[in-house]
């Protein structure tokens, strides 16, 4: 049984890193921000652009509060988020069986329909900003959910307020897991690893890349994950960087790079395994280990305090170190979590140190045209004084 | 074989709406936008937020214009998007073989991968705007793919230019299909109805909700189609307007409700249907037909020049005749396309008429907390004389 997702957020860093950047209050508006600030998700705002919900975190001891459109109200209700206060937005028609026993849920939403609602998103956030008493407040808004006419709205209604744009700091807060998030991270790491292994089961000459994106997916629908990125390239294909299935199909000796990720209960995995249909070439045999050296590298040396930038370093001369003498990259990795790519970005630029409870994809793809694409990516956390790997799928080229 | 994804966009309807709106040129930013104009699917954008991706759509005669980060430059290539003109920034390695005979594809990335990289993607929207003769031009600018600090970077750089926020702008000429479109929604349609069969064979007393999500799920990516709102109801779980499958099982004499949807080469469905494990109540059977006669009522009064209010009167008051007198909606349907509502939103406060290729969503749903959710959601094309269906399931109510 995994761990309730009502609480995920990291909310002492995010209380600390608004402290220093002296937030009154932070109001998430995009789809993963919301969902991990209140544990809410909005499906509306998952599935389109447009539609608004907002989540407003006051620092200085008041209630948070969740703003959501009236036709997402049965979602709060059955998902029964721990942010509790709720104001709703528009006009939706919902009746009520007047003879009915209704559940929990059912009655849930009743109350939540008793409600009274405001005409539009910002108005509800603004009254909410009033009546917390932060209509003079400094106000770290995420600045890439809400839209541009909202945001008129907003200052527009609140001169005094001082809003700063926010994407940035919640990316910072989330960076760090808490436990509920890595349990959720491991879940999701062990079914995409599944969902490697079945389509490699179907893995013979004449298959397609198509038909192995297929078996794919279908395995992480069966465990309720979410297909999101399916790279899956054969031979030369492998060598595109985001190879998106196509007819190709396998023939003896081709490599078949996967590049995949899904989400589950709204987090995200992403990791990369090399096969060789039968004996692969010296070459790429060669160039695999090397790559994989390089990730395996990463065990040896992550801990809390290392400079991200000297695990970069690290990485790639690794790589270069054990056969590909050549090998350049902009990253050798990212954090993960509810986005795709959470900081730190594991680059030669990134002033940040590690930090326990990092989650951390490590990558050395190395691409190059005409030959194939060689890949390792490995999810891990860091731990009090290393690294633990959240995966059990081997490393090494796999021979199908 | 399905027509090509190459240009699908409506260029005639854009060409006459930008000349009303007195627009230079066009530029699309946010993924739906960006797929539609240009026909490159810029997976970065479709799968996070921030990933940048630009279409510059001149309306006076110079080319138009793809702004792509490097590390994208493979999908440009193996999708050999319309729009040839591509301008590509920041820094990403791939490598080539000297030795190899690249294929069609590879040889197209070696050459985007020789051309100039600018910093950033506004830099590179700047060139081409300015190149193309339009900084002192009026620019439609799609306000809701673009982060506000891109913007921001935008409009200090081209301060005699002229922004106007189009993200509305593109939804009007979204409104009316071209054949590519509608040969995909037709295929989406059929996919969708295929993945609620499916659903519909394993029904038996015991099985759960999420159960029958995985079925439905599962023939969607067997038809390479991606899951996007799956709304699957029980019983009195069937009121809740989003219905998230639980582990409620299936009782003898339980409603069913679908209101599922799925992307197919990025163009969506949206769909409802019920059906009964057993004979249903009298009520569930009068309510159900209730809002099934509202659906086929949509079917003998829609044609081009109708106003989509009379639409929704008419639907509404027959729900309302056939069984339910005290209906109301704020909408019966919505347009469909690229995103999931396009217009026109079918409501009273519509002040467009219906036009022939607008593919709409008509739908009837009904919501009682403590008794079920009864809904029927056709996709249906206005014709040049009336309306045809793009569905083929019966919408009466099913008795599995």
């Amino acid at each position: 049984m995994l761990a309730s997702a009502s609480r995920l957020a990291n909310v002492s860093r995010l209380e600390d890193l608004a402290k220093r950047d002296g937030f009154d209050a932070v109001v998430a508006t995009c789809p993963e921000n919301v969902t991990y600030l209140s544990g809410f998700w909005a499906m509306s705002q998952w599935v389109r652009r447009g539609p608004q919900a907002y989540v407003l975190y006051p620092l200085k001891g008041e209630e948070p509060c969740l703003v959501a459109d009236s036709g997402i109200l049965d979602l709060v209700a059955d998902q029964d988020p721990w942010v509790k206060e709720v104001r709703r937005y528009g006009y939706f028609q919902v009746n009520v069986d007047p003879g009915a026993d209704l559940d929990h849920a059912d009655s849930a939403q009743q109350l939540l329909f008793e409600t009274d609602a405001y005409a539009g998103s910002v108005d509800a956030l603004v009254a909410a900003i009033k009546e917390k008493g932060l209509a003079k407040g400094r106000v770290g808004l995420d600045e890439t959910g809400i839209t541009p006419q909202c945001m008129d709205q907003l200052t527009a209604a609140l001169p005094n307020a001082t809003f700063v744009r926010a994407f940035g700091f919640f990316q910072r807060v989330r960076a760090v897991k808490t436990a509920g998030e890595i349990e959720i991270l491991r879940h999701v790491a062990g079914v995409t690893e599944q969902a490697i292994e079945a389509a490699l089961a179907i893995a013979e000459e004449g298959v397609s890349e198509r038909d192995m994106m297929r078996a794919f997916n279908t395995c992480l629908v069966q465990n309720d994950a979410a297909p999101v990125v399916g790279c899956i390239g054969f031979g030369n294909r492998s060598a595109m960087i985001n190879a998106q299935p196509s007819e190709r199909t396998l023939r003896r000796g081709d490599l078949i790079r996967f590049d995949v990720g899904a989400r589950y209960r709204h987090y995200r995995s992403d990791m990369s395994r090399g096969a060789c249909l039968g004996e692969p070439s010296r070459r790429v045999a060669a160039g695999y280990a090397a790559v994989e050296k390089g990730v395996l590298r990463s065990y040896d040396i992550i801990k809390p305090g290392m400079k991200v930038a000297d695990l970069f370093n690290a990485v790639v001369e690794t790589v270069r170190c054990e056969g590909i003498p050549h090998f350049r990259r902009s990253h050798v990795g990212h954090g993960i979590g509810i986005d795709g790519y959470d900081p730190p970005t594991i680059s030669e630029k990134t002033p940040e140190v590690l930090e326990e409870d990092m989650v951390l994809c490590v990558e050395t793809p190395y691409y190059e045209l005409g030959f194939a694409g060689l890949q390792v990516e490995d999810m891990l956390r860091v731990t009090k004084d290393g690294v633990e790997s959240l995966m059990t799928l081997p490393t090494a080229l796999r021979i199908v």
